[in-house]
């Protein structure tokens, strides 16, 4: 499997040259470069006997047939997007690696097909929402998105037809009751497998997500002439209560919690801040614990605000449940990791993927390789070669598994 | 003095309306509304029976000759630019002011001249550097600062040929032996006074200032994936320090210590800090309290990132010690505000104003207004007639005594 492993990290790096920035990785949504990709994988999936297409929203579609005919389907998808100056590895990998197992099939046709899906927009860069290539899959692309503006003004539903496919179709990318399961390869984008010396981690659920707005607002003023015991100084409220977020989230396992971008007005060196505008991001696997949490962190802030002479108004950004993973299929995979040799070790995704779209639609089921320095959305983003066999090897076993409890 | 001190508060409002903005004062160095303040007051000096003359940096020096001749001189001055959308009475009171003041001895010569002198620049905005026009009186307008740019990329000695000014004759700017004394009354442009009830404040000295840039990079990494263990939080250490900063400066009698700026990079909600870059703004009266401040503040900051697995730098950008007042003017202006009839409350100004520059080389002495609200550098900037009829007794109770001391 090494030296199979070895080809999709050089297939990775080289669809890494599809970019919008010469120099950088930038592949957003029907972009240019995005078509070029879907070249080259349309040309390597074909030559694989897959029969290839793309959907109305621009997604890559292989499909290697089952042996027989009105046979069910597995999916093994990713995305083709990235962020601007991403790695080479973020969801491409997913792809390629349906590729790989198909092409490690050597031409074998199982009791169910396999589509490879290559989802052309997750990353939310473009339109500022995510998840626009499995939304179509899952039928949730709707008027109120494909009206969505870019940067340039366009809309989704120009940028469709730019790219010369038919929004008419939309519904003809939804998923078929054919399905059998969805399969989705990622890197973990985070630490913990290196920090536990793990190649893989089978992923039990995405974590939910909270996003707030907090609005500390004091009173600007000249920091010569105000002295302490007369100041309503918004950024200190906001640093008090950003040590208790990190202070709580610590107390409580497994919770998250990030204030990731503080905007202080007026912002000058020789004024006292009227007003800082914070982030908050909370995740947790139960809803329950996050939603108590983030409302413990704006009693918090309240009380603060209160003690200073500050007022703090909050907005709910996002309300994110939180997405179970199939547990047959989890189960299905921790076995497959498990024969290949590899130990098996049961992690939440604190990030959002195309499978948590999916998941309440089809048995879905998720794998995570080892984030080499736990970096992503980086040029420096990694995977490991011995990690891909591994994983590689694991997808293989569940294919197997999944031939044998279909038969 | 209540009708006089309406006068001077209906000119100052009146001048406001010279701004490059229109519905907001902004009148930056040598701009054009500066011309049309410059005409204005020429006329009214001249009525008052003044000379008057924009010498090379483009302060307006209107002179009230003494009654004998070869007399001193006292300077009574202050500031006629402006922060852009700026109130209408920061710098421009003081000006008015010391008019109101030659106006109300109504033809009587002293046995010293009076020199009104409306500064041309003190606010640092168009050139970034502040008290240009007093910096001329004080000789201290070198070849560095004349070719400082503008954000058209003019430099400051273009600047004065355009606005018709000869910048050869700089040296002619420069206070001369025969000067008795600088008065400067300014608003307070801080809440200390109207905390206290009072109307007036003797400024005692300009604090020192420290200002630093100080910055903790930690690791940049994504909120979703990353357990709190596993972090380096730039923006948590940030917040840490900042609370500190506070109560440091809180603990130390008379110390302002200001964070009023932090950038943080990315800065996106879903991603944890990699770099948070925070302002120190620190003032003292005493220089060495203010350094051992700084130095233990930076002392915090580095055990905050150790602890953190954090790196913190910073770079120092203002060291400018305290300038006291003249201690014998001080006194007799203590003595004119007594004998008006109001409360003595001498305090030191947190701010940097153009009696800083002066007070090296002539005796200096400050008299603050109160600031309703401690506003100041917008446009809701006030100043109550009845403090500026107090100020106006006290200003001639001041002129008598000078003229008393010099007899």
């Amino acid at each position: 499997m090494m030296e199979r492993a070895q080809q999709v990290i050089d297939l990775c790096r080289r669809l890494a040259e599809f970019t919008e920035e010469p120099g950088h990785i930038t592949r957003t949504f029907l972009s240019s470069p995005m078509r070029d990709v879907h070249h080259e994988l349309r040309g390597r999936m074909e030559k694989l006997g897959m029969t290839t297409a793309v959907d109305a929203v621009g997604n890559l579609r292989g499909y290697y047939a089952a042996r027989q005919p009105a046979a069910p389907r597995l999916i093994i998808a990713s995305h083709l997007d990235s962020v601007p100056r991403a790695g080479a590895f973020d969801g491409i990998l997913g792809v390629v690696m349906g590729m790989a197992l198909v092409e490690a099939l050597a031409g074998r046709r199982m009791n169910y097909g396999v589509e490879v899906i290559g989802f052309s927009e997750e990353e939310g860069v473009r339109f500022g929402v995510p998840f626009i290539g499995s939304r179509a899959l899952a039928g949730s692309v709707d008027n109120d998105l494909l009206e969505k503006r870019d940067a340039q003004g366009l809309r989704v539903i120009d940028a469709i037809r730019n790219y010369g496919l038919d929004p008419a179709r939309l519904t003809e990318a939804r998923i078929g009751r054919d399905t059998l399961g969805y399969v989705e390869f990622h890197i973990e984008q985070g630490p913990v497998l290196e920090s536990l010396g793990l190649p893989l981690g089978i992923v039990e659920g995405i974590a939910g997500q909270s996003r707030m707005s907090v609005c500390f607002t004091g009173k600007a003023g000249h920091a010569g002439t105000t002295p302490m015991n007369l100041r309503c100084d918004a950024l200190a409220g906001a640093a008090e209560w950003i040590a208790l977020v990190e202070s709580l989230a610590e107390k409580t396992p497994r919770l998250v919690a990030t204030v990731g971008s503080l905007e202080v007005e007026p912002g000058a060196a020789n004024v006292i801040a009227g007003q800082a505008r914070a982030s908050l991001d909370v995740r947790h696997t139960s809803d329950q614990t996050r939603h108590s949490a983030v409302k413990n962190l704006l009693d918090v802030a309240q009380k603060i605000a209160g003690r200073r002479g500050l007022t703090v108004a909050w907005e709910q950004r996002m309300d994110q449940p939180a997405v179970p993973m199939n547990q047959q299929m989890t189960e299905m995979l921790e076995m497959a990791v498990k024969a290949a040799g590899f130990p098996v070790h049961r992690m939440m995704s604190g990030a959002g993927h195309d499978a948590m779209v999916l998941a309440p639609l089809v048995p879905a089921v998720m794998l995570f390789l080892r984030s080499p320095g736990g970096i992503s959305h980086h040029p420096d983003e990694n995977v490991l070669a011995g990690d891909v066999a591994a994983a590689l090897a694991a997808g293989m076993n569940f294919l197997e598994a999944l031939e044998g409890r279909h038969a």
